[in-house]
């Protein structure tokens, strides 16, 4: 299924890496150049138009169509040394994993797991928080988040779980193995039966009243501390 | 001014602070009970007009009505040591001031600081976005930021701003001393003028692709050094 792409990160990524297949711009976009140059076939819509494709976003005059996005498999994530996966369980917001996906490219990290038909997926509203990062990051869609986790455990992984009741802090741990990451739903944490698969579970200090993290937060702080901790 | 938040954490929060001055709520709302025990004047409204209120996001069913946003002043937010004041030059977004205040309350941050009719400033969304956190952390608005650095330098401060043609590591630096961490905007980083009151400029490693973090996940991971380096 083709989806609609807007925001200058987004769309600079998808023409330089050929994804685009149509676009709509404004009469006066300064793209119509480049477009024309990349052979890529553009029709001129109103100001309203594009504002609707883009449900009142900013869309910058330009509104990108590309193929679906690609998955990838877990298989295509896995390495001999130094590994580094983030598992998605059950989170729920659009920016949080268009968040996620940009910290996962800036630290090189492998990739990123979620279930199928559960909680986010690829859209329009994660390319453009993705800002660029969905043309690199690896995603795979599974069936079931424990049964993924035992086989990569197989495989030579060492599973990290965070979560406010754990006894250990974030950065006690020796990061240098092969690691999955898993971060839990944006209300709920990690569901049971995935927390019981993880070898170490740890949380981040609080000294706040409120004391929570916003997801892709968590997430990046983890990922900074794991190549840290590497380095 | 008064204001209108949503989502639960927000509302939790304003009610147990009793700063819901009336509130609009669904007839079948469980928050009803809580009102009428806390003598919070409160409307039946049905879903479509709430829905309204609240821009369509999600509200859970109630409405909150607050007086305008309580500031702080810089004084407030000085301490004799340890000090950790966040400065916003010309963010632009409100889920990221939002997300950025929930980072400074788990740090226990002294409160956060940004250039006043420029950029964020405290509204709704921000307060959603925040969980609760707007309550417990100091905003100050201020005219000029360079005079407000240089204030703050006179009081024994020292600034850190980070941008990626830093020199240094943002693990390289010894945060044991009263920090002010700088926080360029979303697109531009930090403005030259107040890059030149920096004492430190500082960047997180990149490995990948795109390379750009979003501003509140770079806060966040800068703040979890800072206070792990003063552990």
């Amino acid at each position: 299924m083709n989806e609609y792409i807007w925001g200058r990160n987004s769309i600079n990524e998808a023409i330089k890496n050929n994804r685009i297949i149509e676009a709509y711009v404004l009469s006066d976009s300064p793209y119509i150049e480049t477009l024309k140059k990349k052979n890529i076939p553009f029709k001129i819509r109103k100001r309203f138009e594009l504002d609707k494709m883009s449900h009142n976003e900013n869309h910058q005059g330009i509104i990108g169509v590309i193929e679906g996005y690609e998955l990838s498999s877990v298989d295509d994530m896995i390495k001999k040394e130094n590994g580094l996966i983030v598992m998605l369980d059950s989170l729920e917001d659009p920016h949080n994993l268009g968040a996620i996906m940009r910290s996962v490219d800036c630290v090189g990290a492998d990739g990123i797991i979620y279930r199928k038909h559960h909680g986010v997926r690829l859209n329009s509203t994660v390319a453009k928080v993705a800002s660029g990062a969905m043309e690199y990051v690896k995603v795979a869609e599974v069936t079931n988040l424990v049964k993924t986790l035992q086989d990569l455990k197989k495989k030579g992984y060492w599973v990290v779980g965070t979560d406010a009741s754990a006894k250990d802090m974030y950065n006690k741990i020796d990061y240098r193995m092969n690691t999955v990451l898993v971060i839990g739903s944006e209300g709920k944490g990690i569901s049971r039966l995935v927390l019981e698969e993880c070898d170490y579970v740890v949380k981040l200090p609080m000294f706040g009243h409120v004391n929570s993290l916003n997801a892709s937060v968590a997430t990046a702080i983890m990922l900074y501390k794991i190549i840290e901790n590497r380095e």
